[in-house]
């Protein structure tokens, strides 16, 4: 049991969803957890800024430790709890590297996915330009065809090779949302049928974003990407 | 003898130099490399593109594995040499939890940075506004603060606790960036403290961008901040 782990977390959040994919994975169980929303500001509360005073989510504690940043959270959790749960870093050197590379580009396509379908809420009404809009959809589109290629070379079915990693632990929630924001599955077939061969992992369905589960119905912003 | 590794990188960028603190640390001598031009667009030659299609610096390989993303290329090279030069992972889980989470923090810093000094190289003319640039500025100021009081907590004199660690190797490239676009010693004096303690560091010194020793004025963008 993982009591002595408390995690503050927002649905649908990419990263607040990694540290759960992870925490699923290595089988640590019963949490102290609190879903807070995105829309009250509740990522700006006290009882958050308490605990990461970035006012982000996720906010994780294991003890006294701090793992705010979903990444540092998830290399932790594995490097911790190593023999316990899934293994989700490979021993292959090859697959080991793939791992860390697409993990870290993950980091681009979230950047790029997050500055399309969040454009009018992070940039004041004054500031926008449609020419602004259409460069950022470019280069979303530039990188999703990265990833579908990358997974069109892929053997194993998951991103560094035959086993589910960290790669897919930090890349997979980003999949699912330009899912959930409308991308077109025929568009991209090598990245829908990564996104559907991993919706019912384990890990994954424990950890589906609740809000998303309520209402299935997503958005159409990413459909002409 | 590094002889089976490459890397193509430009000077002062903080990937490039990240990359080369960790394999001076490793202790890998001798490996492949090229000093590429940023201002001549040589990261877009065919060269780079044919390692590296995102077309950025560094672009990296150990053998016939990429290792293109600099915190991957770091994370990678420590994994696979454990036990050759400077451990950079620290054992005790509270250090350890600490440099995870300061590597990844320094992603923020890193990107609040850019915001500010690359403004005009990244946002076209026509979509430039005073409003955002002003944003962008007190951004950086927030995340220095956060720094300046991190380095007010640590009692090892390094990012993690008592050793130099991979949290060192990714953030103080950028550390050394603010400095060199002229941001206050005075006003940020634990900053400039950690600064100056590691510039005489083997590894931070046999990788110190050439560009910089060549023409030591910097420039005086942060000067306000």
């Amino acid at each position: 049991m993982a009591k002595d782990m408390t995690l503050l977390w927002g649905s649908g959040s990419p990263p607040c969803w990694r540290v759960m994919i992870t925490l699923e994975e290595k089988n640590l169980k019963g949490y102290n957890q609190k879903l807070l929303s995105f829309e009250k500001m509740e990522h700006k509360s006290e009882e958050v800024m308490k605990m990461n005073p970035r006012g982000q989510l996720p906010a994780f504690k294991h003890g006294d430790k701090v793992l705010n940043e979903s990444y540092a959270a998830c290399l932790y959790l594995e490097n911790q709890f190593k023999s316990q749960g899934n293994k989700l870093v490979p021993d292959c050197p090859a697959e080991l590297a793939m791992m860390y590379q697409r993990m870290f580009e993950g980091l681009s396509l979230n950047q790029k996915m997050a500055d399309v379908i969040y454009y009018n809420w992070k940039v004041p009404e004054g500031e926008r330009h449609d020419s602004a809009v259409k460069r950022n959809r470019e280069s979303l589109t530039a990188e999703l065809k990265l990833w579908e290629g990358y997974l069109q070379k892929t053997s194993g079915g998951f991103l560094a090779g035959k086993t589910f990693s960290l790669a897919d632990v930090c890349v997979y929630p980003s999949i699912c949302y330009v899912f959930r924001f409308g991308l077109c599955e025929e568009r991209y077939p090598k990245l829908a049928s990564y996104y559907n061969s991993l919706k019912d992992r384990p890990s994954i369905k424990a950890s589906y974003p609740p809000t998303w589960l309520e209402n299935p119905q997503g958005q159409d912003v990413l459909k002409d990407i």
